[in-house]
């Protein structure tokens, strides 16, 4: 009887699911996640050891099944959902905020603050198959890499802080990388996103008012300005928050982008490269988000508007709506085909399920200072 | 001993596994499916007992794992993609040709030739919970259903070919789904297709040239027609094997779409509603599809042509390589971030995975008169 209560407990083994309804919510406060799933809207296991997840951000591995969680103290965790436990995890910096996995899912990538820099892994095992300093100048200093994101052909492009670079590396043999540098595109860029298709790198520039626009399909092309001075004329705010780039900020030909230092949303047009409005809204935006089907844009904001969040109604340009999560919002994530949307509500411990054509509440799930949520579907998508 | 032996195969199960990289091959000589997986480009396991697949289909549930396969003779089969089984089938009409899965993923609806109508099914348990019969004109004949596809706001959209009409129904209540109906929108339309940010729906039409398109957005603005007469003034020749309209045919601004009885594929200006260009190809299109970054559209023929595949530049607006990877090549599929596709070629019992850049043929698998192929990131896409 022994024996067989030994090998029934050691054939105990986690139901069978699918992965494409899951996702993970940071507890950034405890160095934990949880793992969702977006169909019960419900909570299925907490995974504790992520070190510092002050800041953090993940991406998935093409199957849906792992999370590779980039953590602020330069931890990279391989988590898996199906287990609720964490696969491998390696330090691999002294200061990093988030990273990429190239388009046919071998490598993750993690950009690094310290040392300033780029390090790629093997996806299966995270040994660390590349190290790329973000070097600048002629005295060699390291740059903080920002806006790291994958594109088509096995690359990954950056950017580099201090040096107000961009850079692109063709990672078909990741032991040698060939790296191409755009230097002199603007002062202090601050985050990138690559656009739904692959094809457009834009970095959100802090130093002025602009952004940064490489043609990823003919780089020879160089970078090129848009939106040059968005904020001429008037007053900047102090800045309490970098906004982030990361995330739905395209539908259709627009991108809309957070202003710096200016309660404003500005709308890219992405075959003129012109302005193609602006829309007042109720603080500095930190995420700005399009709905899957671009008929909304969601915004959140920093501190001391960092309790709301404004919808934009794309075609009116305004805002139609406000909603009230709860005290300090720090992200939203839509369900892939937008009929829900789940936001984290850091000082009221909890995340919020709303409906996004009725705006109802559907659910509240209680979570530990919940910052970033990532749905799977992220692995389908270039440039998350 | 027997005891332990007994426990032990009682909790031998699959391995864990994610769903994100699966998909269906269908067999549609055999009755059967294969699944198969893109990351190590393999198949996984063969289910037998699908009935007629000579002309199938099918859509997932959202978190990947299962795939509801409507087959010819009327068959809604639920496949379990982990267990490689079937979890349950339903002979729901006469004549089968397609479905589509709501936005949230509850409902599963047939579109049906015979009795030409759709059927709307619980997606868990598979309980009919609405039937809405395709009557129309005085004699209240029914139509055969064509182009059935879910729209966002839990609605789903199809045309009615004898008819010639698109119906648009809202599931909100499935049980009293609530039906717009629009009449006399062109004569025959054999497919439709809705753009990827669930906006439009394009239905072709076989009867005459052009499309219906119908904004979704503002459904009482009602039914245009788009790219009216486009084959004036030039002859027609005869049809060998209706086009489809399902699939990556949207890049951008642009619809790619397969011209009726002539050897092109047309260029649909989507801001415009105007012809924005027309693509000599090697044969009559059969199925014409975008790579996800929208820089290919890849194109397959119809008999006599169909053992080759056309591949389009998108900006050169013309052919620039020919693929030949079997005899009778039905369906192409494209891993989400575009860079392989999955080529049946029913005559020569294969599928071709090919590399979308350098064009190399990564591997062969044996697959038994294989047509139509199906990854799982389906699952988080409007229109598929």
């Amino acid at each position: 009887m022994a024996a067989i209560a030994l090998v029934l407990a050691g054939c105990a083994s986690e139901p069978l699911r699918g992965t494409g309804d899951l996702g993970v919510v940071i507890e950034r406060a405890s160095g934990s996640v949880q793992v969702v799933e977006t169909t019960g809207q419900k909570a299925i296991s907490r995974i504790e050891g992520l070190g510092d997840l002050s800041h953090a951000s993940l991406v998935y591995s093409r199957d849906g099944r792992y999370a590779y969680v980039f953590g602020r103290d330069g931890g990279l965790t391989k988590v898996d959902l199906l287990k609720g436990s964490i696969v491998n995890r390696v330090i691999q910096a002294g200061n990093s905020i988030g990273g990429a996995i190239s388009q046919d899912g071998r490598w993750v990538a993690a950009q690094n603050y310290t040392p300033g820099g780029v390090k790629i892994f093997n996806a299966d095992t995270l040994e660390l198959v590349a190290d790329i300093p973000a070097t600048y100048g002629e005295q060699g200093a390291r740059a903080k890499v920002v806006g790291l994101a994958d594109a088509p052909g096995n690359r990954f492009v950056w950017s580099l802080f201090e040096a107000g670079e961009i850079w692109v590396a063709d990672v078909t043999d990741p032991r040698t990388p060939k790296v191409d540098k755009f230097r002199n595109i603007g002062r202090e860029p601050y985050d990138g996103l690559v656009t739904p298709n692959g094809r457009y790198y834009l970095a959100g520039l802090f130093g002025e008012d602009g952004l940064a626009m490489l043609d990823l399909w003919y780089p020879e092309r160089g970078v090129k300005r848009v939106l040059d001075g968005y904020g001429k004329g008037t007053e900047k705010m102090p800045v309490y928050k970098m906004p982030h780039l990361r995330g739905w900020a395209v539908a259709g030909r627009y991108a809309y982008l957070p202003a710096i230092g200016r309660n404003e949303v500005l709308m890219l047009d992405m075959e003129t490269w012109q302005e193609a409005g602006r829309i007042p809204v109720g603080g500095q935006p930190v995420f700005v988000m399009a709905r899957p089907d671009g008929r909304q844009i969601w915004v959140n904001f920093a501190f001391p508007d960092n309790s709301h969040v404004d919808i934009i109604d794309a075609e009116a340009r305004r805002v139609v709506k406000r909603l009230e999560p709860g005290k300090t919002v720090l992200h939203m994530e839509f369900t892939p085909r937008g009929e829900a949307v789940w936001i984290s509500a850091r000082d009221d411990n909890r995340v919020v399920v709303y409906d996004t054509v009725t705006f109802a509440r559907k659910v509240e799930l209680k979570a530990e200072a919940p910052s970033g949520i990532f749905f799977t579907s992220r692995a389908a998508r270039t440039g998350f």
